[in-house]
């Protein structure tokens, strides 16, 4: 059997929306400038580390697809070969889509602003169908059908996401390649939450930044792979630490 | 049987070593600024055309890649799925890659350069290994071994094209997926003398137009696809014609 290969975790860096702190999900905006210049130095620490990636899995996002394609490119690997799931998608955040951050913690409340944001199993209300923010007439989306979510809470993320996890990556990863995951804050922390045996509770405080590239070393172990070195490693710990601070703080 | 999926060809706008007029081959050299502003204007063709990708190939090549992602981005389809390969990759042009067209056209004269730049079967000498640009190093290649080319000539192109337009282009096309092929101008020129049946010496005559998406519908004939458009159909036909003789004077 191949050596296993190493998984690095790469959240996209800011989009037009984060900047605007409004709800996105679904809503495919692009990378802001800052965004760009996350998503290039996270190519940077890749080429730096000597850590480059055979293969790349994406979200159907722009920005995570952006942070990918700026990433690899800096490193000099935008050749290596691509996937992309719409497993690996941000949590859809429902009806919540396209509001602002800061007027619906005014309009709902810390409590249940916080129950939307961080509770694993308490989705947002679903979005209805046909309006401004919906996705259920994406083309991308067309072979979902009745899978396709109208909203979801972490649990609901954890659920779609492990399923690509076994069948796609883990494959990868087991034919001893390095994969590059190029996705969301959700998307990510429901891998984490996997990976980390993270409790339903503590998840919620896990907050991963953007734009620096985080590793995994992993052992077989009980048929799935788990961390070597659990919760990661950071390819720049100094400005991981700096960023999650700032990450928590959203919303405020 | 699914309908038949479109075929579209669209060559890379301008490189910075197009630019400067140098042979470029397996160089792996970025897009110019105006080489991305043909990218840009490659996708607005195809959206405004309502010509949408199902999937991509790309060669290995930077300056494909780069189109593709710009031009995909700009069409709203950067969501497709993407496969890559070495086989769409640019012809090698041996010992000339890096050197400046019209020096070479002074140091060995019309009849010689006419004859690496045009003939169908006659490669320039082969580069040597582990100089400045050669490509036996490169970790891209590593598993072409002996098969990696130190030269091509066009026949050599056609050699190598035809098993993955065979095994990877044609099963997505009987599939029912609109294919976008982001290449060069030898492996697109190696495709369309394999599907319009253009001889071994008219080939050297046709030129495509960079960043103007031309447009195959098939048909099955004797167990492969044919054009029912031969020759293709540019999604732009006026600057297809302006830019084909453009190309045509390179290196004068």
């Amino acid at each position: 059997m191949a050596e296993l290969g190493t998984l690095v975790l790469l959240r996209h860096g800011q989009s037009t929306w984060n900047a605007e702190n409004l709800f996105t999900g679904w809503v495919d905006v692009p990378l802001s400038e800052l965004g760009e210049t996350e998503a290039r130095r996270g190519g940077e620490l890749l080429a730096e580390t000597g850590l480059l990636p055979d293969i790349v899995h994406t979200s159907l996002l722009r920005r995570a697809i952006s942070t990918a394609n700026l990433a690899l490119d800096v490193a000099d690997r935008h050749w290596i070969d691509v996937r992309r799931d719409w497993r690996l998608n941000e949590r859809h955040y429902g009806a919540l889509q396209g509001k602002n951050k800061k007027q619906t913690l005014d309009e709902f409340g810390e409590e249940q602003f916080m129950l939307w944001r961080r509770s694993y199993d308490t989705p947002p209300p679903p979005i209805e169908a046909g309006t401004e923010f919906s996705q259920d007439a994406d083309p991308r989306y067309a072979n979902l059908g009745d899978g396709m979510p109208m909203t979801e809470c972490l649990k609901d993320v954890v659920d779609r996401l492990l399923p690509y996890w076994e069948s796609a990556i883990v494959p990868d990863l087991r034919a001893g390649k390095n994969v590059l995951v190029a996705a969301h804050g959700n998307s990510l922390r429901a891998l984490v939450k996997h990976l980390d045996g993270v409790s339903d509770s503590d998840i919620a405080g896990l907050n991963i930044p953007t734009g620096i590239p985080l590793r995994y070393d992993l052992v077989e172990q009980g048929g799935d792979l788990k961390p070597a070195n659990p919760g990661g490693t950071y390819l720049d710990p100094a400005a991981a630490k700096e960023a999650a601070a700032a990450v928590a703080n959203q919303g405020r």
